[in-house]
């Protein structure tokens, strides 16, 4: 097998009748208030680009610069900033207004264009006639966030995604610093919408989220600054994401407890700020329903407090175009009994398990 | 890890910036001319649901029959039986003129709806206001093979999909013949499209594919079928998948030297008529984008007879939404080393290989 990429266990099944049809591997790491790795599945050492999952840390500049203070960005806006969005028109209104604020429009965005993530946004688009632009990029808000970090700083604008950017050099070392990691050149990748995306370990990953959701470890301003996002992301769980779509429908059953991102590739991560608890689930081979599939399953488990009863989550019926059932994508055998064992771990159950 | 599926290997790596970002897992199964398995890469044992991969064999009784000539079947008719097509209006007016020959209309297809593969042909519809019907599912052309044949059996169409149905027993006993395999009725699923799919060990499948492009171990009767459908296929590429997709884009090229043909959740299959040889990949994650890779990776060692000068087909471009280049899918240095074997292993090497 090719090298140093590991055997992480299979953590989803997808059967077909009553045959496992096809598989997904991957590695999970929860963090807790100490920032101790208190689960460790597959492969944690091995690098992973956070991708998109991390949007909520590459925001921070935007709070630490005075920029959201001095533009008076709304709990929507900041939401936007830290979310993979639909193109919904409630997100390109946050996007726009971002921009607005900030003296520029969204020919300054450098995301490319892709059609919305949302099929009804599509549909309206195609139907009008028009092509998708850079802000109906599911990361334009991020982009926007970007911008006016730099327009505040009175930084040219003009090149904002390039890694060497005054921006995105903070942002990495913001980054660095939440992870308490040493980030290489050779760590880069560029990003989807072209701005760095930087390789850690998935266990390095789970403690900056663990840090970012607890504030421990962090300057008072940046655990601050990670506090307002994280209170703005669960006050607009639609902007984070969008109707329908995982984060979103997650972060209204849940909040105030768990701010849930996901990124490309089979990336997610969860900040719990009640419970001062980072997770980060990574599969092998990029599959989004897999690793929602276990987020899903570690979120129940760990905020409904190692209580059982998860039958409906840890299962979901696979239906074909008729409608009718052929087969069920399912938690494996492995991340069954690793949920067994988390919920055991009495001393490991969050407070905000009791409620 | 889950009991029973084996650690297949690493076939394809996806890379961005210097990091390999995710990974597939898979196995292959070649085939040869007396259906001895040649290459058996990971567990060949394993189950797999063929999918779409075999709608050649699944069409057979509609040349067995009698019926693809008392209806006077074009090849382009018999390419879409035998094709997961796009959903173009040429695609559409070969399902019709079957159904119409039959005397029937798009109201008897028990396949369900979804939206054309062909992201044109869903803009064409949307701009019309219309929705999906089951004759732009990619199966439509399977399913009016099959009504096609029960009309000129003068069995009742009705229920034509169910597994008891006279035509699907028939399908099931001609899958069951060619891969020489006794199929139960634990191996069954149901597809995409409602009808039955049966597992069977991945080498069995590598097994039948040889035999039907060889017609070696068939009645003659069953070859001849088998070779008509083949035909037809290669006359029509673009009646088998569609304008810009694999299976199109490979046949246009390589015809009449394979067969090739992707079903659902990472299966592809190739049968090689000139060199008498079966192909399958299951990826075990259901990847498209990786059995693509594995297969054209095969099929350009296979057809080009070991010639190593695949650089550009061991390794794709993966660039972002602004077109820049963020990384690379390339095939995993374990299924170099296969292909590197392949190439040296002279006495394999298909005649065709010579042109």
């Amino acid at each position: 097998m090719t090298q140093g990429l590991g055997d992480n266990p299979v953590l989803v099944e997808v059967t077909r009748g009553e045959k496992i049809e096809s598989f997904h591997r991957g590695a999970i790491a929860v963090a807790d208030v100490q920032g101790r790795i208190v689960i460790a599945l597959g492969n944690v050492r091995r690098p992973i680009f956070p991708r998109s999952a991390i949007k909520a840390l590459q925001a921070i500049p935007l709070i630490e610069s005075g920029a959201a203070d001095a533009l008076g960005l709304t709990d929507g806006e900041l939401a936007v900033v830290c979310g993979s969005h639909s193109g919904e028109r409630v997100h390109l209104d946050a996007v726009r207004s971002i921009l607005a604020k900030a003296g520029l429009d969204e020919n300054d965005l450098a995301c490319g264009a892709h059609w919305p993530l949302s099929e009804r946004a599509t549909r309206e688009l195609e139907r009008a006639g028009a092509r998708p632009r850079a802000i109906h990029n599911n990361c334009s808000g991020k982009h926007a966030g970007m911008l006016a970090t730099a327009v505040h700083l009175g930084i040219e604008p003009r090149g904002y995604e390039r890694p060497e950017h005054p921006v995105q050099a903070e942002i990495t070392r913001v980054v660095s610093d939440i992870c308490a990691i040493r980030l290489e050149p050779s760590d880069m990748g560029i990003d989807g919408c072209s701005v760095p995306t930087w390789a850690m370990p998935l266990g390095s990953l789970a403690q900056g989220v663990a840090r970012y959701a607890s504030g421990k470890g962090l300057s008072p301003v940046r655990a601050q600054a990670a506090q307002r996002l994280m209170d703005a992301c669960l006050a607009a769980p639609v902007m984070v994401a969008g109707e329908g779509r995982f984060d979103t429908v997650v972060m209204r059953k849940l909040a105030p407890s768990v701010l849930v991102k996901g990124g490309a590739e089979g990336v997610h991560c969860a900040a719990m700020p009640e419970a001062d608890i980072g997770v980060v689930v990574k599969i092998d081979d990029g599959s989004k329903r897999a690793v929602e599939m276990v987020m899903m399953a570690l979120l129940a488990s760990l905020v409904l407090g190692g209580d059982l009863r998860l039958g409906d989550r840890l299962e979901a019926e696979l239906r074909n175009w008729r409608g009718l059932e052929v087969g069920r994508l399912r938690a494996s055998s492995t991340l069954k009994h690793e949920l067994e064992t988390l919920a055991a771990r009495h001393d490991f159950v969050p407070d905000s398990a009791a409620r």
